[in-house]
């Protein structure tokens, strides 16, 4: 970018949100200018309850594509799976440099390593201050604390002036890594002049401030001093600098640490490796080795914080795994609030765990979890140091961006300079304004096993009601001239009913449906899909009648 | 029950729990002496996430069943579906009279009239003070506040003693009726000395007291002065008191009251019959009439606190409701927390309510809501109150209840003089002692529909995988005596994926199996069993390459 581009009036600088509008998850959001575009982030969402079997949800990048010659750069904020998980299918399509934190951008070359994808050439571990230059924006990161270390937020020059994006962010006075949110970088970009603050919102309901990591250290000091037994803990396996303070316990209160689960392994292997955590000699352990210690002297770091199924810690609050047992007098430390929609599962392991005699202590009303993101008062703090022309949330459902709406009017900002946009709403500055335009396409893309975008309202509703109710198939072979019934019709079930206990059930109804089908043969009706809606009705409303219940009935008319 | 009764030594109380232990939901106990016997509550719970299809759960009644002949009465202690939902169920196996509060009784009456039962003889609604009289049995009712018009606990003497149960209980010193919980019998009966308080233990990990109703009056006080358009308020239909709260800040405020969703209508009828309820002249409406006044002198109750789908409030949320829409500008005040499990679908409701253009006040963050269960310190009160010689926390998760045990030995409580059980795990009390003795069966009851029991764990696990990968179905004729195809195979996906864009898959697969089935008929397999694994497995391996999936695979041959 020069001086001379900057005499430029005509130019525009679109912002189109893909993901993480309206929502906790899939945050992408693409710059334009011209011939120029960058992707901030590549996120992935986790699926609603009501998308059965779905394993993950990516942003809809069709939009990206069909710009795909004009994207210079993709730049990171930080490592979480929200910020970084869709990178993989994004790699797939197009080959440009992504530039972020260092330990974002080893966990995204993990991650692309694992689909036999590599980083692009050019791509670039960057540092607070670094500045990556394309044809028309100018990114500068800086410092924010988040729940995951080496967390940054962006200050983007273009041509019709400076945006300020957040990043996923707290103002934390007393991290572990001692690297405060970088005041003097926000209240400077706040004297240059900011357009717009694209902003997380995921707090905005919380009053007063979100507390600093190191109070969950202070209490982690209490619980290890009291605990007579092992300790087990569990966080999301991304939060480096609790794991630091974990491993910092322990050693002052002479215990090994064992790390059990994938998870918790690669990211602490990939913080080690880049140095994001700093760990004494000797105190890591295998669960081998761990049989040599007392109880009091070991630590387990544990995948499970939200229940998870598969994870380590379920497996052993349901006795499923092989290796290692919770033993009556452990201490389990959840340290973590379930995700909504986890609730459930947490609140079982817990229930599990008190069963098997452990003590368990969790969530953020035991002390043992902060957010990891900015509350009412640190956004109305980020708001008056960044004085923004316009501010946008972002990274939150839609009560949160209202909530922040209404905090950013209640500080001044006035009514035509906050954007409530959903994904694919985009918004375009000039040099003297700034306003919505024509949307987008931008919903979120399924992803079920191998299948992206496979899988859509049609599946989903039948897997629904297959879910429900089951599946009745009634299956008859008939001649297909006579329209004679030459074998059947059989009737098999599966989810409906217990099959043993319900034979009469399903006599009767083969019965129903042969009885209709012998003098529709004689008759010599032949129409097959007026066969087929005969026997789905007749049978629907006799099983109705019978149970209440709407399994799907599926007919299936073999002609021989 | 006489004097007499009372020497004997040899006589033991059986405390048999069917329901409500480690769970919030069916609660049902039964106390058996000699040949007598009551049952405390008849609830239902609601069915768990993996519960699929299924709409309620009941306590298994087959042990009450075995010992029929000897129960002598119901005794209901409040009205709340988790602890009169069975009572339909109960009654369909057996016709002994039923003794509760007199909403309770209301609302039992409606639920057995829905399904053409009645209330047996010598069933009666009890006051305060009342005393009901079995065989063995001296039931005395006292009461207490809950979030429900009319709760009550019991006092239970028996021949080996005296016992309390607390029903569902908090301490609230300015409840809306100005009945407070009954101190005064508490005290006595702990001078009488009790055996053994069975005791609410559902947030016997909150600290302090559970705030009183009338807070949320107040708070509601300051949100009609501020609203300047329609009102819409929810909460659970039971929950009179905040109903009598809401028509009186409506009225106070000049403001009419529309009810609208059916639970809701259900409860304020009952209410208003049976007393409960004091509603000035002319204040309710109907929603014709609603029409003819301006919004700010409107108020909803509405259903839909849990953003239960089929609510008005969810409905209108997804502007599904024809009569009723939200209005930019109107207050949306859900005065309830999400139960656990149901916070994404409450989370989703003030989402789309805040996308029309309401303002949504919702939960105990923002003040419209209050618990109906005792925090510690009330625990605490009332085991220093009733002072048993052993306590039995009931109506919690396990964690609760292992909660309700740390503090009661915090206050002196004798470790073993604190009972931690399951359902089925029968207590005995003798004149001198309390123990364990054999568990009976006594799992929930899953009712799908019409069916009682009919679902069980292999119709969940095949709901399970259906509604994770759907399910294929492989028909194909063959002539029984030689083996020759007549017809298909013929390939059919439900929830699988989406057909027209798979066709290719769909083909392939089609393929496999014809070139497997030719062969095997041409060497003369004719094995079904056989021949059906073997299509199982190579399609099931095939899909999987394909596309990491698992659908159910159905293979069906017609001998023809």
């Amino acid at each position: 970018m020069t001086e001379q581009d900057n005499v430029r009036t005509d130019e525009t600088v679109r912002l189109v949100p893909l993901g993480g509008m309206g929502e906790i998850g899939k945050n992408m959001t693409v710059w334009e200018c011209d011939d120029d575009a960058i992707v901030v982030d590549t996120g992935l969402a986790f699926p609603e309850d009501e998308m059965l079997g779905v394993d993950i949800v990516i942003p809809d990048i069709e939009y990206l594509i069909s710009i795909r010659d004009k994207v210079s750069a993709i730049v990171l904020t930080h490592g979480h799976e929200d910020h970084i998980g869709a990178l993989p299918y994004v790699m797939q399509e197009m080959t440009v440099p992504v530039y972020g934190p260092g330990l974002a951008m080893g966990l995204a070359k993990q991650k692309l390593e694992e689909v036999g994808l590599r980083l692009p050439m050019g791509s670039k571990r960057v540092r607070p201050g670094d500045v990556v230059t394309t044809d028309r924006f100018e990114v500068e990161f800086f410092r924010v604390n988040h729940s995951i270390a080496d967390a940054m937020g962006l200050a983007v020059r273009t041509p019709v002036g400076l945006m300020v994006h957040s990043g996923d962010f707290k103002f934390d006075h007393t991290p572990i890594d001692g690297q405060v949110t970088d005041f003097a970088t926000l209240a400077r970009l706040g004297s240059e002049g900011v357009r717009c603050l694209i902003c997380d919102s995921t707090n905005a309901e919380k009053r007063g401030y979100t507390g600093s990591e190191r109070l969950v250290g202070e209490r982690l000091r209490d619980i290890f001093r009291a605990a007579e037994a092992r300790i087990l803990f569990t966080t999301f396996a991304s939060n480096v600098p609790r794991m630091q303070q974990v491993i910092d316990v322990s050693d002052r209160y002479g215990r090994k640490v064992c790390i059990v689960g994938r998870s918790m392994e690669n990211s602490f292997e990939v913080s080690l490796d880049m140095g994001y955590l700093d760990v004494p000699d000797g105190i890591m352990i295998d669960t081998e080795e761990m049989k040599r210690y007392e109880p009091h002297e070991v630590t387990l770091m544990i995948t499970g914080s939200q229940g998870e199924p598969m994870s380590a810690l379920t497996r052993m609050s349901l006795e499923q795994d092989r290796r290692l047992n919770i033993w009556p007098g452990d201490t389990v430390i959840i340290a973590a609030n379930p995700v909504p929609g986890n609730e459930k599962l947490v609140y079982r392991t817990v229930d599990n765990l008190s069963r098997l005699g452990a003590t368990v202590i969790y969530g953020a009303d035991y002390g043992v979890h902060v957010s990891g993101h900015a509350s009412r008062e640190e956004l109305k703090l980020l708001m008056n140091l960044t004085r923004p022309d316009s501010a946008i949330p972002i990274h939150g459902e839609y009560r949160h961006m209202k909530a922040f709406h209404d905090l950013a009017r209640s500080i001044g900002q006035p009514e035509d300079g906050i954007f409530l946009i959903d994904n694919g709403e985009v918004v375009e500055f000039t040099r003297n304004a700034a306003y919505r335009t024509d949307p987008i396409p931008a919903s979120g893309v399924l992803v079920d096993g191998l299948g992206v975008g496979d899988v859509g309202n049609v599946v989903l509703s039948d897997r629904e009601r297959l879910s429900q109710d089951g599946i009745i198939i009634v299956v008859v072979s008939i001649d297909g001239d006579t329209g004679t019934i030459l074998s059947g019709p059989e009737i098999l079930s599966r989810g409906f009913v217990y099959v043993r206990e319900s034979e009469d059930l399903l006599n009767e109804a083969r019965e129903r449906v042969a009885s209709y089908l012998k003098p529709a043969a004689s008759r010599g009706v032949t129409d097959r899909g007026k066969l087929k809606k005969r026997i789905r009705d007749s049978l629907g409303s006799y099983i109705y009648e019978r149970l209440h219940r709407r399994p799907m009935i599926l007919p299936i008319i073999m002609d021989v």
